[in-house]
């Protein structure tokens, strides 16, 4: 595996690749590596000749008021991790390196924000949108891979390529969780022993709402009804929200229909956590919306 | 050469050349080509194995009171004028082709806009950025040409090509001018009998600046004046700016220093037209900033 740091390095090795006919996977990442990120690289690994993983906290993508400067970090441990599953380049650039001074242009993200994080985060996927633009020009990838925790992300992501048709595939993949149901994420190590115990709460009112709209529940409020009191039976979390839209455009829904998220994201005292489903229902319930 | 006017088909075969290790050198162009576009074909043409021609008048950078709809085109005489100076392949592709659907992403230029034109044309410049930036992954190139005519759209390029890190190198190319000293324009079609007479002045005025930095002048205010007097004696055209500024930073200076663009927009009955030149001058002179 190449540890590389540089914008110009990074960029001269993948024109080599590409000029000797490789395909390049890449693996965005703000690095404190888990299984669900090992995932990707696995998927990555199977699909392409060349696997490229960057670690980056981007500071764009943080507000004033949230966690960048105690995001965690451990870069040696990250290293020992995508050496294992068999990553080929590392990217790892400074903060300075990506940003030398100030941007002269910068990717603003239109759509699909005013609903889920998006909402509390304002200016959060504008950094998402223009880090990435960046790294995707730096890492020239045939696939991009994306882990549907973040589903808000993927769509963002995927709307980003399409409009700006980057030369790229988008691969969306599922969310790796621990046995008791809990998504996977670098914020998890933030949780108490009793936050831990009651996080897993999360995915069962998710699972709970995907079992109510196999036995025929269409109404968007009863389902947002149904998580929100799961997880106020079992948590001592504050629901920031619970909703209901479509996907990707991520409009928010009266009636079921089509490929719908159910999303959540609750507070507990020392993390903010996130997670969803994707359901697909007929199309054929639009009428009733 | 070939006309190409699908996205997927473009990128299709620029893949295939790339896979041949062919360079690719591209010209994107809002067509009504004249010899200014000539010359940036043919610097293409030296400098690369494919040359790609673009021609399509892109809604997102007109105002909603600008010219869009009556911006001139002839596409039957670009195709020949492509064709006779070597274009390989000229991408011609309908507004819904590039814009199937509202936008969910944008480029924003946040800097390099409030001066010169940027001034009286508020989302221009977003404009320009986001059509380049889908042209640029459609067309894949190696070096961009662009003519130094709009010396502030080559600014907000430079700026768009270093903070996205895209992999191309920018070409500017100088200014073609007619034998009278007009720079060549499309919209000079616009200009009545008596207009054309008058339109070298703004050339000419450019002359007599430099010329008065040759001869030791480094105040702004006073080659401001110099150019705004010239124009005023000899034209009946409403200026609309004469200003000085670093380049490509475009920050307004008080004495000249470095690289320093002297810059005119002026409108006539039935145009607006613009024209610059871009002195060289010693750095050392910064302190008497």
């Amino acid at each position: 595996m190449i540890v590389v740091d540089r914008i110009a390095a990074m960029q001269a090795l993948i024109s080599q690749h590409r000029r000797e006919g490789k395909t390049i996977g890449f693996v965005p990442t703000m690095g404190y590596l888990h299984e669900g990120h090992a995932a990707l690289i696995e998927r990555a690994r199977q699909e392409n000749d060349i696997v490229v993983l960057s670690v980056f906290v981007n500071p764009l993508q943080f507000g004033p008021n949230e966690d960048f400067a105690r995001y965690p970090r451990d870069f040696a441990r990250d290293r020992q991790i995508a050496e294992q599953h068999g990553v080929d380049v590392l990217f790892h650039p400074e903060a300075g390196e990506m940003y030398p001074g100030p941007l002269t242009v910068q990717a603003v993200v239109k759509a699909r924000t005013d609903v889920l994080c998006g909402r509390s985060r304002p200016g959060h996927f504008d950094g998402v949108a223009t880090v990435l633009t960046k790294l995707f020009h730096i890492v020239m990838p045939d696939r991009a891979y994306f882990g549907l925790k973040d589903a808000q992300q993927v769509a963002v992501v995927d709307g980003l390529i399409r409009d700006f048709n980057f030369p790229i595939e988008l691969v969306p993949v599922p969310t790796v969780r621990e046995a008791d149901g809990l998504a996977k994420s670098s914020r998890n190590v933030y949780l108490s022993p009793q936050e831990r115990k009651e996080a897993p709460a999360l995915y069962q009112a998710l699972r709970s709402a995907a079992a109510a709209v196999d036995r025929g529940e269409r109404s968007a409020a009863a389902i947002r009804r149904l998580v929100r009191e799961h997880i106020e039976a079992h948590t001592h979390a504050e629901i920031d929200y619970v909703e209901v839209c479509s996907y990707p455009d991520l409009t928010p829904l009266e009636t079921l229909h089509g490929t719908v998220l159910v999303a959540v994201a609750v507070r507990f005292a020392s993390a903010r956590l996130i997670d969803n489903i994707i359901l697909e229902l007929p199309k054929a319930h639009k009428q009733e919306d």
